[in-house]
């Protein structure tokens, strides 16, 4: 490997080089999109806008859980399955703890070491800037990306605890939730709403001495899910089980996403998503533009916190504060 | 009754009014916040400031429940229960339909007539407006004109299908989902999330024949409450059951919000809920406001609907329609 700075490539060789699957030129393009300089971030959007028409050809699937549910054993066992079939799946994680491995092509790939040397595979541990558009945007032209090298199935990893998997639900196809058996603690951290946004449950580690009372947590999870209000895709999420240990269950989770995608796109659903969903992304890339500029504003910056503390304690309503915050930002 | 122009109140006769509770001039002044004129916005907010130190000492109950649930009916009924123990009630109505009795202090109170005649209660349909704030701002600020005058409960109703109900979540102490029994085709309609909003889940109508079938669905309801994640506030939401035609169980509903209220109180987190709730109003109102100056900005404006079609179909990645948009409003 040469140890001095690399040739930096045209948005034509980038672009060439991600339509041939190169996985180096990849990623080294990712490393581009998630660069916060602003001249990688114009060559980033050629790049993008030259792949873009050979995009939209794989199933972006969401996976959550809280930690201890077994994300990266199931990720790992569950990507096997799809390249044992001949898939080829790229996973991205957007887990705040591979914020450690930022701008690196390993991090997360240590988890999933055996995923990590399949030739069908390919992991990638998504660096959270914050810059226009933050992880969201970042993690979304990373899938594009993927899907433009090739990859069929686009894994895209998240913890179960933030703000992050309304982000994610809104980039993917399907959503898988992990669950463990046992509605006890274990539900603790779990956000509120997330078993809602979810396509499918899927009760993990139901193996062993575990096996029944996963099954037992399973025609739990059913019953409660019959309660739900169905979407207006007429989508009943499923609960299955599995285990990555056993490698069991793994196939019925892929045959039920194969359903779901027949299922969306019979009814015409699966594309006005995708539709919403880059519609979404423009407007939410123009709020955080708009709030960004706002908030960052000296005069505004220098009042927020005395107008917070004021509003807070009930000194001040809200909307006068509001209304004077704004003054300060439109009149210089 | 004068035919003729009323006379302009100043601010202090509207506080002074409010503040007597005088009824005529409470109703005067939500018109006025309701006003879309400047001027009128103006000396609403001088009234909301005089005011301000008596408000915050009710208890704000927003109901919600899909039409058929029987969410008029329920609220009269629950009306009259609390101003029999003597409470003073206030309802504040954020129903769409509402929208035709703009403005007019008539409109829902046909629909509730017998708690509209009680001496004790004050019903009010909200206008929609969308000046600064919009129902959100309009809604809360009325109801802090109903604390000023010394209602001890203000019930805010609200449809549940569309994005009214997040925002009234918003402004109250505690939520209220009303349901029928029977998990089928009366689930149709209740917009997901919903169920995990609820602080308890009222299942109307339980009387005569359907007795039986609404302690059936009671059960079912707290064995799918059972599975969700508890909230940080350690409270565990209720499924009670009721009639508005037998006057049953309205009372034990009306203990479960004192109960409510009390462990809220307790563990600290009533002040800190409206503390959030203050805050996010401020923070909301700005949002608004950035986003409505630049959606109604000419240039941008008279671009958007191509760049949304562009994006929606991926000829054009959200990301650069956006921030082509930004530069025309920002170099203008």
């Amino acid at each position: 490997m040469k140890q001095r700075r690399r040739k930096r490539l045209t948005a034509d060789e980038y672009a060439q080089g991600i339509l041939a699957g190169d996985r180096i030129i990849l990623s080294r393009a990712i490393t581009l999109i998630e660069s916060a300089l602003p001249e990688d971030n114009e060559l980033a959007e050629t790049v993008l806008e030259k792949v873009l028409p050979q995009t939209g050809n794989s199933l972006r699937i969401g996976i959550t859980g809280v930690p201890g549910v077994g994300k990266s054993t199931f990720i790992e066992s569950f990507g096997k399955q799809l390249t044992s079939i001949g898939k080829k799946v790229a996973v991205l994680t957007v887990d705040p703890s591979s914020q450690l491995s930022k701008g690196s092509i390993l991090g997360d790939k240590t988890r999933m070491e055996e995923l990590a040397h399949d030739p069908l595979a390919y992991i990638r541990p998504s660096a959270s800037g914050s810059a226009l558009g933050g992880v969201n945007a970042k993690t979304r032209e990373s899938m594009l990306l993927c899907e433009a090298a090739g990859f069929e199935a686009i894994i895209i990893e998240t913890v179960g605890v933030g703000q992050s998997e309304t982000t994610v639900h809104g980039l993917v196809d399907f959503f898988l939730l992990l669950m463990l058996a046992g509605a006890g603690d274990e539900l603790q951290g779990i956000k509120r709403g997330i078993m809602e946004m979810a396509d499918t449950i899927a009760i993990t580690k139901a193996d062993g001495d575990n096996l029944k009372q996963s099954k037992m947590a399973q025609r739990e999870y059913k019953n409660a899910l019959h309660l739900f209000p169905p979407s207006e895709t007429e989508w009943y999420p499923k609960v299955l089980t599995c285990s990555s240990l056993e490698k069991t269950g793994l196939d019925k989770i892929w045959e039920t996403i194969v359903e779901y995608e027949s299922h969306m796109k019979t009814k015409g659903f699966f594309n006005r998503k995708r539709q919403k969903q880059n519609l979404n992304w423009m407007h939410e890339t123009i709020h955080q533009q708009l709030e960004q500029r706002f908030y960052h504003h000296p005069a505004v910056n220098k009042q927020m916190s005395t107008m917070e503390q004021d509003v807070m304690n009930g000194e001040q309503v809200a909307i006068k504060a509001a209304k004077q915050l704004l003054e300060l930002y439109f009149k210089s």
